[in-house]
């Protein structure tokens, strides 16, 4: 019942290096059986650094569903989820998901995340991105707006 | 020099709960001394589970300068950044970041991404969410077509 959603799955990473749409990446979302939205790697092609399949899937997903949640959804992945990807993931909040290639795959490849995971392992001091905090008791102000609402919509 | 920068990542946040368009967030990016894109989170108005400020921003950014590395910019937002958020800046490849509330302020306000942070360290077996691979092998051929194809455009 899963593999031949993710047989489609790989099959529009494999179109979308065809069409010279950007990487060998791509991710669709499925609700009640059905395949709602689908998305591939379109990093190069759309100059958008966060495009990847599964971020695409998900945008188009919800989108399709006028939602911000995809529970009772699946997310199928030609390719094990990125860091950025998972977060996402995590907030869309699908049931499942699915996945073809290991990370270990898409290294071999040249596409090789392990960096972000270790970072994000590491107390911010010792990453090497530059990160700095700054103005602190400032920076309550917007908690502070939100918590006194009265119209604000929780997500 | 970085304090008005990260003042006024403060007060988008803050005009963004005012406007009713999504949570206490927002992020710009700067470069040589100008902001260049702004970003405010829009995961309830935009439907999107990854329209969170520092995505907005980078995307924006990535527009305007038709590029998809932000190589000499720096990235200001009013929060420290969740992991997905964090993933995105890793792929962007921004100079610096910079923020002012930290992710424990976040939590206290009701925005808690420390269980995303907590399932990235798991290894995927442990996680709370439901993943599995499939098909290995067939897996591989979007790879195999990425190294073969001789109009590539790596990143």
């Amino acid at each position: 019942m899963y593999e031949p959603f993710l047989q489609r799955a790989i099959a529009l990473a494999i179109e979308n290096v065809n069409s010279g749409q950007g990487g060998p990446f791509a991710a669709l979302i499925v609700k009640d059986g059905k395949i709602i939205a689908e998305g591939a790697n379109r990093v190069t092609s759309a100059s958008d650094p966060t495009a990847h399949a599964e971020i695409e899937a998900i945008r188009q997903a919800c989108r399709v569903l006028g939602n911000f949640q995809l529970s009772g959804c699946d997310l199928y992945a030609s390719c094990e989820p990125c860091p950025m990807c998972f977060g996402a993931i995590y907030w869309a909040r699908p049931d499942r998901v699915l996945y073809a290639a290991s990370a270990a795959d898409a290294a071999a490849a040249g596409f090789d995340d392990a960096f972000i995971y270790e970072e994000l392992r590491c107390p911010p001091s010792d990453r090497r991105l530059s990160i700095t905090q700054l103005l602190h008791p400032e920076a309550l102000r917007p908690f502070q707006a939100w918590l006194s609402s009265s119209s604000k919509k929780p997500y």
